[in-house]
């Protein structure tokens, strides 16, 4: 799809200068030394040569096709450079000028104008306000970076040109290759979106890798990443604050859902890796880019040494990865081959001073093991120890058992490193630490569960749609935006979520003329349009025995609102079943500005306000994840029932997550939504929500 | 105290073989070339001479005094060798040799004897089965690593020779030196203990670091600790497992209170900076080292790049450091000298452009702001980036600005590595990433404020110990270990614990007799020396409301308890007031092999049980600690009070934690304790000690 910008027919460098530490000349400099396969040019009016070759007044005097335009020059004169270059039918534009939308108003209308310039002819682009392009594949850095990346199997994309040149200088260090090497800048075309599609059908690419900040149109980018993500894995740092405080929120859920539960919801759901620092992202590229995904969860540990073994197991409790119980033969073959003193058990000791033939023998009996799944083999430089050889050692088992992941842990950095130069350069990753390299055998599991899950299903719920659609016009005509209780009670019975049978009634004679038809106990709620934080105004009462204290409890609830709220419009008080011997959960919405709706649940009361012990799920959310929304949160022991008490119908909870989905998918106007508490009944009895709030906007 | 071993007037290694790879050569070898500033000998019956010097036969042939003897001899020769070294006149022995307790009983009794005999002749010995000992400041390199450690101002002790060599290799590679290095080895005489000692008095080491598997004498080391990291900070790596299911635990607080709450509260207590790998190690002995601790919490963060600026400010909200607000002088002198578009308030910009000057510039301005305590610089390596040129004005800074902590974040590796060893020589560590910086910044910010802490007091209360006493022997002599629920509250009280009034029933008329007296509701509970969990066997009842209730509820209990415990001897019924309006709580005691009494504080029912939201500390605990164990655990608030509920009274929780503590102390035989629930009152109100279970062992 962008073939034309990685690996393109011809490239000109448009603003090449005749000085060295002028970017145009440094960019044409880096084509040149990397060697890139096909023809490129340079243009510059004021230049006739530079190294011995013609430079070229305009692009259009190219007497050669070209497909990509490198863009240096000053930004006012981009729009003219980009209509030469749609006259001589290029195919795709690296902008590399900064000047535009980053610099204010001005910036950004010029950055229109060049847009336009570009769809007219049909050329993609690249930044503008950027570091380049580069793809090993054919030798093409188009970038001012200092460095040329080696050729690799990870693609690398970055909102953050001066985090590249900083990644380049690590790779370089520690021999890490890249497919390709791409800077975002201002995206004023091509954004991760784009460049996903692409490097999924990428043969080169084995790993995609991403430095964001953040994410305009994030469901299409979401549905987009899950779709590659099945194929290869997507690893992303996503940096930049909470938006904590910045919105004006009136719902628990809302108070809660920031931006950053967002980020991580979609992160989540769409399969992406999120690397908490660069130091992951490398971590986690190379695991996945020179191992295979293991079939199994269960690792092996060998290691010269005992504390780092130690170490190493410690790691696997904390990130929950498993280690291997050996079959007997395993464990007599190992007696075999291995001093008295050796550990036979899983870590396997081979003691410190095992040479490299001595790891062979283990490496060989332990890998066979069908018990085991990978291995982490760890080498500290002891007196005996054969650095190389045994690196060459394990190089040779990571071939022989192909179907296996096996990362080093070669500790140290100076005598080893001619070691971890030998592993690294065929294909097994070295960590420095035990800690790192479980870690990342951690997060490539859990990836592969994520990949070898089944196909995710949306429930559709057959619903009264029309209803809903006359409620919120309702309100809306009369210019309000908090839907009453009742109203908003009839949104959720519309969508087939069980409420809690509420009665209005105007004055003290209809409360009680209704009430003893519902029968006693009952909870009283004032209903106003104008109250939203009903127990705030002394608005409710819960418990009312009989119709004498519902006579008095009903005036002193209107007594109440008028001290609090003089100005509010009662409506009446309404009259509900009270509901014993639930647990109170929440379930709300809340509407993020890049994904959508943020589904929340949680333990009601306390739980939420002082542990906030709540998951989040961007909607439309599958039943799969409807499940574990409730069974990831901390407290969850409680409605599955503990110590001989009965649980919870999780399946109601679920059921009522999705519907709530559904709602908010269905109807974009609704900004938030609690249903707070939603009784959960015992199970097989299902769930019923008390009280519920909504808040709508502007279709 | 150890000075003979660090820096002896002579060095004698005994068991240097001719060839090269033996141990004792290498160590031999290892001696001469670091340049041991004093005089140093072989020793060994079967060689004559080595690089020309002559070899002896014993080290009583040696015609110079002696302090130290490095034995490398196989380990049925050592008591022969040590005799002889006594003989001389040697003070302190290291014992490479293996094959003593590591190996089994035999070893043990073999080491035993070594011992022995060195403390007949008043011979100190570090190991045996270890690496050696170093000291760079008089150029001692008694270890058979390959390297020796550049001089520097960390001291560094390891249980694991192994690991001791790889950190050797690392820090070859980053330039970190040291000023001793000790292998400990089995430690049969010297400890971590006696090292802390004396590194605590040692002007070269300004940080020490362990690593540590396992303590024995865990309050000694506590006590120790304590002081020395007053002086100097102390970092610890504490790897190997917890022993969970490995006790035999009938309480709340023992099901909770493993050996790694044990070691983390010890290290917390006593100012032990806990590392969780050697990379954090690394990170902080160096942060520690080479940079003064700030006089206050607010960092400034410069850079080039925006990227790495915000993850840097990430770090800062996830690990809880504050960025400085800077004075108004401070952002207008930053306009004057940086362009337009720089960013000026925290995180400062200096952007992609900046030479060496520009952030001269900066950082004098920054850095003369009073509200700047400390301050992170990144740089990412761009085209116009001065790498060593800025580096040296990050060391110019720092010697300007000397009570003002600043760390360097050069990213990348490859051509930043000639700027890192200019700011690494010069006492500016260098952190590869933001996230590492900050968190190394984080961890000297929270040692600064334990050292800044007042004097730690100790409350004695007034306490009828004989009484105690009295019930402890009573049940022992009945052959008992767990105290009947009335002892248990006897002992509470005796201690000061304000306990439930509770009057043993032992037949229905009796009860119902008390019960008018004591006023309704009334819980029961059986009363019962062989029954633990009385909710298990329907042992209990809540909430009785009057004489015909008690009646059938008292009945009910003891049918319950024939039938599931028909054994059990039933002393009675136990009628005790209600307490409403509390909020349960958990104060327990817990006793550790290494440390002793580890004391648990929690909020009661699902909070220990589901979410294990509890906070421990080893006794005694003083005020404060007791204060902090309360503060500490998530749901705080609930104590505290949220949303116009009033808090309840902590001050009597404290106190209780306190009492808990004394009794523990004072009675070494409690094995462990719960108080559970202690209903915490109302602010100023006190609490009640509802149910009390302890259970005693042998003196």
């Amino acid at each position: 799809m962008l073939e034309s910008m990685f690996c393109p027919i011809g490239v000109a460098v448009i603003g090449v200068g005749r000085k060295e530490g002028n970017v145009g000349h440094e960019i044409f400099d880096n084509i040149r030394e990397a060697g890139f396969q096909n023809r490129f040019f340079a243009v510059n009016p004021k230049t006739e040569e530079i190294h011995g070759e013609k430079v070229y007044p305009s692009i259009k005097d190219i007497p050669y096709p070209v497909e990509l335009a490198v863009v240096v020059v000053p930004s006012k004169l981009v729009p003219q450079v980009m209509e030469e270059a749609g006259e001589k039918g290029v195919k795709a534009a690296v902008i590399i000028s900064a000047g535009f939308k980053e610099t204010g108003i001005e910036g950004a209308r010029l950055e229109k104008q060049v847009i336009d310039i570009a769809e007219r002819y049909g050329i993609r682009v690249l930044g503008p306000n950027c570091l380049g392009v580069a793809d090993t594949g054919c030798g093409l850095n188009a970038t001012f970076a200092k460095e040329t990346p080696y050729r690799g199997e990870i693609a690398m994309m970055s909102q953050s040109g001066a985090l590249l040149t900083a990644i380049l200088d690590w790779a370089k260090a520690e021999r890490i290759g890249f497919s390709k090497i791409i800077s975002l800048g201002n995206k004023a075309d091509i954004s991760e979106i784009d460049l996903l599609k692409t490097l999924k059908e990428d043969n080169q690419s084995k790993v995609i890798c991403a430095y964001i900040e953040g994410i305009t149109r994030g469901r299409d980018f979401m549905m987009v990443a899950e779709d590659v993500s099945k194929k290869k894995p997507i690893i992303a740092i996503k940096s930049g604050g909470t938006d904590a405080g910045a919105r004006a929120v009136s719902s628990h859920t809302g108070t809660l859902a920031g931006s950053e539960q967002a980020y991580n919801s979609a992160f989540k759901q769409s399969g992406i890796i999120r690397a908490g620092s660069v130091e992951d992202l490398f971590d986690y590229a190379v695991g996945f880019a020179y191992q295979p995904l293991p079939k199994g969860r269960n690792v092996a540990i060998m290691t010269n040494a005992g504390g780092p073994g130690i170490m190493a197991t410690d790691a696997c409790e904390r990130y929950g990865v498993s280690l291997a119980a050996f079959e007997k033969e395993t464990i007599d073959a190992l007696r075999e081959v291995l001093p008295p003193a050796a550990g036979l058990y899983n870590p396997v000791d081979v003691l410190g001073d095992a040479k490299a033939e001595r790891y062979r023998k283990a490496m060989e009996i332990v890998l066979a093991d069908e018990n085991v799944h990978s291995m982490v083999v760890i080498l500290t430089p002891q007196a005996m120890t054969e650095i190389d050889k045994t690196a060459k050692i394990i190089v040779e088992m990571s071939r022989t058992f192909p179907e296996k992941l096996i990362y080093a842990c070669y500790m140290g950095r100076a005598d080893v490193s001619s070691g971890i130069k030998i592993l690294t350069e065929n294909r097994v990753p070295n960590y420095y630490y035990p800690e790192r390299a479980v870690a990342t055998l951690a997060t490539v599991l859990s990836y592969a569960e994520y990949i070898h899950r089944g196909r995710v299903t949306y429930e559709r719920f057959a619903v009264k749609k029309r209803r809903v659609r006359e409620i919120f016009d309702e309100t809306l005509k009369l210019g309000r935006r908090n839907l009453p209780d009742i109203q908003a009670s009839q949104v959720a019975d519309a969508y087939g979520i069980r409420i809690a049978r509420c009665v209005l009634a105007k004055d003290v004679n209809e409360a009680i003329r209704i009430g003893g038809g519902l029968g006693f106990p009952l909870a009283l709620k004032v209903v106003s349009p104008d109250i939203l934080h009903k127990s705030d105004v002394g608005g409710i009462a819960i418990g009312v025995r009989d119709e004498v204290e519902l006579g008095v409890m009903f005036n002193r609830i209107i007594d109440n609102v008028r001290r609090f709220m003089p100005q509010a419009t009662i409506w009446g008080i309404c009259l509900q079943e009270m509901i014993t011997g639930a647990r109170e959960t929440i379930i709300g919405m809340s509407r993020d500005p890049q994904f959508g709706p943020l589904i929340l649940f949680g333990l009601g009361g306390i739980y939420v306000e002082v542990l906030k012990d709540v998951s989040f799920r961007i909607a439309p959310v599958p039943d799969q994840e409807a499940r574990k929304m409730v069974t990831e949160i901390q407290s969850y022991a409680l409605l599955r029932g503990t110590r001989g008490q009965p649980g919870v119908d999780i399946d109601a909870i679920v059921d009522t997550v999705m519907r709530v989905s559904q709602l908010a998918m269905d109807f974009p106007e609704i900004v938030e939504m609690d249903i707070n508490p939603f009784m959960a009944l015992e199970k097989g009895k299902g769930g019923i929500a008390a009280d519920v709030r909504i808040t709508i906007g502007g279709k």
